[in-house]
Formats: C-alpha cells, structure tokens, sequence
C-alpha cells in the first residue's frame, strides 16, 4: 500500500532551527535564564492558552486583530500574544499565594498573526522579569533592572551596549508645562524619532497642528545630549513647576545613582529623553538597549514601570516593573548581521568512540562511559561500514575528538585521541585522555 | 472610570504551578535534559501550531478527535499532540543537511483536546528523544537507550524502578505461530493486562472467541516470570520456527546483553512478555519504566523501536528508537503521592540583603554584588517597612539567610548572616560569610 505523501513543511513566520544553530539559540536562553535567576527572579509557566474573555479582558487595540483564537467546544479560547497579561493574570488569581514584591522571570512562546515578512515571527520567545509590589513599590527596584540587562548582554558576549532610560512622568510633566492635550499622540511621533529622524519628527509636529515655537521647544528637549550628569542638570535648570515633572525629575535622578551602585558602568546607561516607548502601559522608568554596533537591529531589551499590573482581574494595586527580550527576533537579527559565534557543529558531543569492529563495540562502550562519568558528553557509533565512512560522520557531526577502538586497543588498553580539527593525535590512558579532553 | 472586571481563571485540565512547586518541576525538567545531552543528542525545537495537512497526514484514529485545530486567515492550523509527528516532518524536511544516525531530544508542550479529569492535562511537557537511522539503524542504539531511562531516574531521585523491555516481532511471531489473524486485537488485549489482570485478560479473549487452548498458551507466555536469563531460555526453549520469532529472540537477547555493557544494574531491567504498547507505530524493541513502590502510577517512560518514522513524508526509509517522558503527569503523580521533596520555598535566593533604613542601602547592594559574583543566589529588600515586616518577607519566601545591614555593620564591616531554618548567627566580613553560605 502506497500511502498518501504530504510535502513537509512548516507555516510560513515559524522560526525552526538545525541543530547547529539550535544549540546557539539554547545557549543564549540559558544566559538569560541564569542571570534572571541570580537575581532572586523565580520561574513561572502560564498555559499558553487562555480563556479569550481572559486574555482579551483589556480590549482592543492592534493586538487583538492578531490573535489566534478559536473555539473548542463550548469554550472561546486564545494564544497567550505576549508574557504580560498571564502575569497580571496569574498574579490576580494567586495573589494570596504570591510573596510580594514578587520577581518572578518567564520564558515562553507568544503567538501573533503579524503580516508576514522578513525578520517577523508569529511564534517567538519572550524572555520577561518583573517585580510586582502589593500597594507600592521602592523606585530602587527600577534601578536595579539596567544592572540586571547590563550582566545579561554581557554573558551573551556583548561590549557595546547602551541602556537608555527615560521617564514617563518626565515626558508628561514637561509636555503638560506647555500646555499640551494630546500628549500620546506626542509620545507617539517621538517614539518614532529613530527612524524618521529629527526632521520626520518637525514634520508630524506640525502635521498635528502643534504650534511652530512649542514644536521647536519639544525637539530641542528630545535632542538633549550629555552625560547623565549634564542631562539631570538641563532638566533641573529648566525649572519646570509642574508636580509630574519634578517628581519624575527625582524618580530619574535616584534611578541614575543607584543603577550606578548595582555596578552598571557609565558608559553602559544613559538618560535619553527621546524614548518613549508606544505604549500606553507604562507610567514611570522607560528602558531601552540599543547595540552601539548595529543600532539599526533597534532595542534588543525593553520595558519600564507601570501603576497597575493587573486592574482588569482585581482591585488591589499592583505596582511593577520589567522589561522583556524578543529572543527569536534578536537571535534571527544577529544572525543575519553575522555576529553569532561560528556554530562548532551540530553536536554537544566532545569526544566520538568509534569501534573498528563487533568485537570492540562493548569496550567502546566502556571507554564512553568513563568519559560520561567525567562530565564529558560523548557517544559511541554502532553503525557497521568501513572506517571512512565513520570518520565522516564525525567530520559531518563536527565532533572535536574521535577515540578508534580496535584490537589493539582494547589489548593495551592505550588509546588514542584523535583531534578533528587539526588533525593532531595524542596517545594515553583513558585516564589520561580524560585529561586532555577537559 | 472603572473597569469592567473579569475573574482570572485558567482553563480546565491546564496545569499552572506556583513558585516553589514550579521550581521543583524546572528543577525535574533540567535533570532530564542534562541526561539527554550527557548521551549526545542535540535539542531542537519544532513550532506548537502546523498545518494540519502535515500533522494529520496519517489520518484517522482516537487523536484527531482530540486536536485543537482551527483556522486563521486561509490556514488550516493544529496544535501538535506529541512530539513525534514533527520530529518525521523535520527530518523529512531537513534531511539533506542532518547527520545520521541523528540523535535529537525534545521538551516541549503537547496539546491534546481530552475529556477533562483529573491527572489528565490538556496541555503537558513531553520530554522525548529518538535515534533515527537512514536505511537502517543497529540494534545495540535499542540497548543504549534503557541506559539513558537509568541515569535520567537515578538522578531524578529514584531508586526502585524497572525498565521493562519486551519485543514486537517475537509477540508476532508467537502469535503467527499459534494462526492468529487479528494480532493487533490480541496485543491490545494483553496491554490491558496489568490493569484488568490475568482473569480479565482471559476474558476478553474468549469474547473474542480466541480457542480456549490458545488462550491458556497466550495467557502462559505472558505470564512468565523470571531473570532475563531465564525468560530468554524459556523463549529459545519453546522452539518456534518462525521467521519473525527467531529475528525479535535475536534482537532481545542482543539488547540484554548490551543493556549490561551499558551499566544498567541487572535489577534494572527485566524482559517482560505482556508489555506490548497499544500503538502501532513500534515494529521491534519497545520499553516501559515502572516505579516499583508506585506500580499504579503505571510507566512513566515509554517507547521503542520503529521501521519507518516520515513514511508520509519522503520515500527514504528512516528507522529510529526512541522514549517519551510524559513529564507534566509525572510530576502531578509524584506529588499527589507525596513523592517529591519538600519543596524549601518559594525562592531560588540562598541570601536576602535587607538594609536597616534608606543609608545602608547602596552598601546592601554591594553586599548583594560580592555574593552574586562568587555565584550565590542574592537579593536586596528595598521596601520601607519596621523590621519585623522584612524579616516577615523572607520567612515567607523560605529564603535560608538573611543579612541585616545598619549603620554598624557599614563601619566595622563585620556582618551577621543569620540562618532562617534553626535561628542561628554567625559573624564574619562578608569573605568569610560568603564561604560559610557555600
């Protein structure tokens, strides 16, 4: 019987990766998640469907037209699109269980049914920590989320990386002072600043009917350039007496001395006064991180301060802050830019054990498992063929080492190590061996 | 204005943890997967939603009726019900650019749509890993695989339970001796077995109006007890001259004998004729893991070996061995039965920083700094609050030490680390503190 053959191909915005590039990707989780962990963060795991009365409980906006949903049974059901909102959501439905603040880290798959082209995912990793407080919490902990992005890149071997941080309130206060309405609507057009430039931004102002002198005020002040000092300096020297403006101006100025005390270097953060960040969501702290090398890539790590996490499923207030990394987007990214490490193959194997014939199959057995007691990862090739054959596969694997067992071995009990990537060959014991390869 | 309130809620038959409990199961989650790596298979990672074209090209039975399928745009979607049809449809897909025999593990959600009850989840980790040949693929790949099944449960904590190992082609080559048509009926029969007992067994094949000498025979061969010593001789014993008998005897006793090679323990593992795996799907070796003290749990590893695994995919014959862990119901038994250890919090910190007032703050995050960077878990209580409030945080965290910092502690730079569990202080400069955390 013939069966049916169906071509094999995954949906179109679907990242699926080989092995090689599988194992970069999981190294750069890894990184993520033991730094987020030795911040105290805990783990939590929502289910990645939802009732859609849940999810949806906010309403509207972009996202929703984007969702996946559907129905099974009676029930109305939907794919998380993002970390947030099964956290407020989580955080509402155990609160009593919870420890507060509560720092909790996820690491998952969000669904989006964006348009699909290049470099956009419908199905992506978002790797989140938030610290959520009952009531209020300390502006400390907005100080110590740069310290937290600032150990995170580095381990994932980043030099030249700058944490932008602004404030909401800031951004309000002085818009406020000049007497501004709209003020999303303003929000909006300077979050845009980077990728229409200064001139783009004096355009839209004016598309907005906003008045040529205020225009001008309001480019000025998002085109501040300085040290954080300098920039603390200009805004104080501004004298704005408006209550948002300076309790922002305090909640900045305290932000900047302690992300220093957390170790963050100067050069790493830096007050820009032009982000924004789209959302409404965000009240206080803003955070971006750019890469100085590929500033084009955009921010690789956002977030900020909100009032209230979770106002649509309870009425205690839960204050918090967080940020989020895009994994899938900034993995394809720095992937096209070239700037993964050269995947080392597509194993995590050190060390292949290859018997010459039948009859050392059991000993190369042995030899492995010495090597596993040791913590090196090693297997054994069983397939029968000739010895060309089974060196190919070890070139094909990209396996550092290859131990051949053959008679001779097996009777001497030396062994030899074969290094693949030079071509060198080393022999010993296998304890010796064992040695070598650590 | 006030927002309209929705309570938060998950689905039914959704599994949700809490802090310490999901720390437990990350916990359970990371040895599985070290011990998959430790054996030299690599990680992929296939998207949750496919066509449906593709995940339901073999069509038919009790799961499709289960699947969450759904529409979006001109898409026909499903969420993947296991981990084995996209692993056929990668390897399918991939083919040219893997490296066989390819040894990939998986860990990852599954959905399944199933009637809601308790211990069943409509969305559960599996946590899989296969061995695929091109052409063929050696049968000692089936005897390295109980060895995996070892060490993954040894170092998950367990240390009584049996790999129970069986074979296909001796059941079918028994059954053929005996003239049996319907084999398919019988092995699911005979799967039932620990569940309705040998008296049920018996039963169901007289419904099945199976010749009562026959099923007196069947109900023998299943029943026999024994060393895999023993049970092999019993086999070679019952002098069947059947093709496919004598091939499945060879495999077995090949398996056996290099099962031990492999350094599972003799107690370990155990051929055990009445395990047969309701599926179709495995032509050869198949494998069960019971923990002895929880028989009724029933296997908490299962698997074995097939002949083709993408046939509706390609033409090229893709053979494979292979296990599932079935980890989120492991760990709803494992707690159920009050199996796993004590879960010591709600937290992975091993130190909480608290400063005494707003002044020894920034020393407290140096504090916390200098733990952080000899790799111990750390954080800082930022709140306000009388000191009975923050110790309170940290009893109800279940963090083990907790370091006060005042005024004094900032001058002679000689802290108290105190442990939360017996009441305990010990006094040291934080070199000395951070030895003794270790």
């Amino acid at each position: 019987m013939e069966n049916k053959m169906v071509v094999p191909s995954i949906l179109p915005g679907f990242m699926e990766l080989l092995p090689g590039d599988q194992i970069a990707f999981n190294g750069m989780m890894d990184i993520i998640r033991k730094n987020y962990e030795k911040y105290g963060f805990v783990p939590i795991d929502t289910p990645v469907i939802e009732k859609s009365e849940v999810l949806l409980a906010k309403g509207g906006g972009e996202t929703e037209k984007q969702i996946y949903r559907f129905n099974k049974g009676d029930s109305d059901l939907s794919l998380r699109f993002d970390l947030t909102v099964p956290l407020a959501r989580y955080v509402a439905e155990h609160m009593g269980q919870l420890t507060f603040p509560f720092r909790r880290y996820q690491i998952g798959k969000v669904y989006r049914g964006e348009r699909n082209q290049k470099g956009r995912f419908r199905e992506f990793y978002q790797c989140d920590i938030d610290i959520i407080g009952k009531g209020k919490l300390n502006i400390i902990n907005d100080a110590e989320i740069p310290s937290i992005i600032y150990s995170t890149f580095k381990e994932l071997g980043f030099d030249s990386f700058t944490i932008r941080i602004n404030n909401r309130k800031v951004l309000n206060g002085f818009f406020d002072s000049l007497n501004i309405t709209d003020k999303a609507e303003i929000l909006r057009t300077i979050d845009k600043i980077d990728k229409i430039g200064v001139e783009g931004v004096k355009e839209d102002l004016e598309n907005l009917n906003i008045d040529k002198l205020i225009s001008e005020k309001i480019l000025e002040f998002v085109s501040v350039k300085g040290t954080n000092e300098e920039i603390l300096s200009y805004l104080y020297n501004l004298k704005i007496e408006n209550v948002e403006f300076m309790d922002g101006l305090e909640e900045l100025s305290k932000v900047v001395f302690y992300i220093a005390q957390f170790g963050v270097p100067e050069k790493n953060f830096l007050i820009d006064l032009k982000i924004a960040r789209g959302l409404d969501y965000y009240t206080g702290t803003i955070y971006e991180t750019i890469l100085n090398d590929y500033p084009s890539i955009g921010s690789v790590c956002s977030g900020g301060r909100y009032d209230n996490l979770a106002e649509y499923y309870t009425k205690n207030k839960l204050p918090g802050v967080g940020i989020s990394i895009g994994l899938t987007r900034l993995f394809y990214q720095l992937r096209e830019a070239n700037m993964l490490k050269a995947s080392k193959g597509s194993t995590l194997s050190k060390v292949l054990v290859i018997p010459m014939d039948d009859s050392s199959i059991a000993y190369s057995i042995n030899v492995c498992k010495d090597l596993k007691d040791k913590g090196i990862i090693c297997q054994v090739y069983f397939e029968e063929g000739k010895l060309k054959k089974k060196l190919s596969y070890a070139n094909m694997l990209g396996v550092p080492y290859v131990i051949l067992i053959g008679s001779q071995e097996m009777e001497s009990k030396i062994l030899a190590l074969k290094n693949m990537f030079d071509g060198t060959s080393e022999t010993g014991t296998i304890e010796e061996l064992i040695e070598k390869v650590k």
